[in-house]
């Protein structure tokens, strides 16, 4: 190899990486039905449901700082964050296998309240815990979470599937999490410049609860079940809702409108990403780590989603001619861009 | 919490510390089979076989050094020794997932080099490469890879199924991958002392393979399928013999005797360890990373398993009251003892 020629991560960018390395596989074996480029891969043991798996790497420093995250947090959202992989193909979790690497400078105390956090999430989501390796590491510490699920057949929802005209939708509200870790920041930078100050959270609770202990919407794919509602098309949004519905639209080979207006953004949101002089919306499109479920659903099925609380209709599919569009407060027409999380930080 | 009585991670070792973690867990989900203390968990997706899941977490400067280890036998060995995983559950390896964390300093090119080992692991094995993420990391290289396989729900084979006068087999010889391993240290150390000299490895070919591409018994679990045996209890080699014998033994609630001068070694194991003044059974008993298989059959099939191909009968299944035994190459009775891998390095 030359080195002059070596090419950087950062060349390619996360998704360039990806399909750089993955472009060349081709599944073979008859159990698997989806591998590569989707929140999961899709199995068929034989049984009545598929069997859906994910898994996440959380690696300190770059996932979390363990200046303001809680152990016992930590484990939480590493539980729920892969949960909501599998509601992103509108099915449920059912086991979870994790791996540690430790250094040494963690206590085994401080090693149970991650463990703690996990088997609350657990707990709370009826997943089994069914694995789990712990090992030494030189640097800090590394989460690895495997997640296996299951979806009934009739029922699996791929991000390919969206159709021009189909509804887009999203659960809760945007933004949230991305300002609730403004604010962790900002207070971090202020005791590292006086320990003596104390934190100013007041009114802050929603948005670092946002960041600090999401919740998966398992309840949203068990409402849409019950109300015999079958996205053509569903993400969940960890890189920011602009990110999520331009992979929908790749995947699907459409494009995609959003309305800014219709962006659902909560009130201590919006306040505190003034405070940032944010524009709120801007938060919500490229912040991030919401997991929250966008989704795309055909227009017969406007009648029943309507009025679903939680859920919000925030624009629609198009052809890919028309490419992927956002339709500003001021009614101007924009490209519709992923800045996205790690844009933002810079 | 009171700093002076917390708890250091050494005080527990590592399958102190998964105890003390996992001990409370108990499975809830009808589709889990069997969950924390095996080689991998089982679920049951109301299919014919059973599925099993096992994960692998690989940090650089721990389970692997960058000075020795070409990236496409890294690649490659994250892969197998996970297949070999699914071997140990009597069953063979079909999906695989990988996290991939890299700090800045890894070229796309050398990531690459990394997923060429890990796809022709794939391609050798038959498996199905489902889903590949990649990461930062602040610090060097992690490797986290989930196997998915299957098992015809009649031939699984847990740890837990040894019964006394069970006899004790092994695949293959052992003790070869940690004479390999010693061998690249010492080279390493020869070179930075002076970078000009030249490794020398003439005649350790065998033992350098056995550490940096070792391959899954898969055979052996296709071998022991068509003359119709069905092991009381397996588990693979990774951690050394008698950590393994003594893994069997505890989850059986039986003892284990094992003769020395039954322990299969290859001649260039040998040799190699007498050139480094190790008894070279006990590179085999505490050596490690051999990915062999050690399993239990029922006396009965002994006039089958005899005759076999790259199997030895190296021991027996005892009461427990009769505690874990070495019969040595002198007749002597002494206990078996896990050293381990980690003991070895020391």
């Amino acid at each position: 190899m030359n080195a002059s020629k070596l090419t950087t991560i950062s060349d390619l960018g996360e998704f360039g990486l990806i399909e750089r390395l993955t472009s060349d596989i081709t599944p073979k074996n008859e159990s698997t039905v989806f591998g590569i480029g989707d929140d999961a891969a899709v199995l068929d043991n034989g049984g009545e449901k598929f069997t859906i798996i994910s898994k996440d790497l959380l690696v300190e420093g770059v996932h979390f700082d363990m200046v303001y995250t809680p152990l016992k947090h930590l484990g939480y959202k590493a539980a729920t964050v892969n949960f909501s992989d599998m509601a992103a193909m509108n099915g449920v979790p059912k086991q979870m296998i994790v791996g540690l690497a430790i250094s040494s400078k963690y206590s085994v105390e401080a090693i149970e309240e991650v463990y703690e956090g996990m088997k609350m999430a657990c707990d709370v989501y009826g997943v089994d815990f069914v694995g789990g390796d712990t090992t030494s590491s030189l640097h800090g510490l590394v989460l690895s979470v495997t997640i296996i699920g299951e979806v009934e057949k009739n029922k699996i929802t791929y991000r390919k599937g969206a159709q021009p005209n189909d509804l887009l939708c999203v659960t809760g509200d945007l933004g949230g999490a991305y300002m609730g870790l403004l604010v962790l920041e900002r207070e971090k930078q202020g005791f590292k410049a006086n320990p003596d100050i104390q934190p100013d959270m007041d009114g802050k609770e929603y948005i670092l609860q946002r960041q600090l202990k999401p919740e998966p919407r398992t309840d949203i794919v068990k409402k849409l079940s019950e109300n015999n509602i079958i996205p053509t098309a569903m993400i969940d949004i960890s890189d920011g809702l602009a990110s999520e519905a331009l992979h929908i639209a790749k995947a699907s080979n459409t494009g995609v409108a959003i309305y800014e207006e219709k962006i659902p953004i909560d009130q201590s949101t919006f306040d505190t990403a003034n405070e940032f002089k944010i524009v709120p919306s801007v938060a919500a499109l490229n912040g991030g780590e919401d997991y929250e479920l966008l989704f795309t659903v055909n227009q017969n099925d406007f009648e029943k989603i309507k009025n679903l609380d939680g859920i919000t209709i925030i624009g629609y599919i198009t052809d890919s001619t028309e490419g992927n569009r956002l339709i500003t407060n001021g009614n101007q027409v924009v490209e519709l861009k992923a800045q996205g999380w790690d844009g933002l930080r810079k």
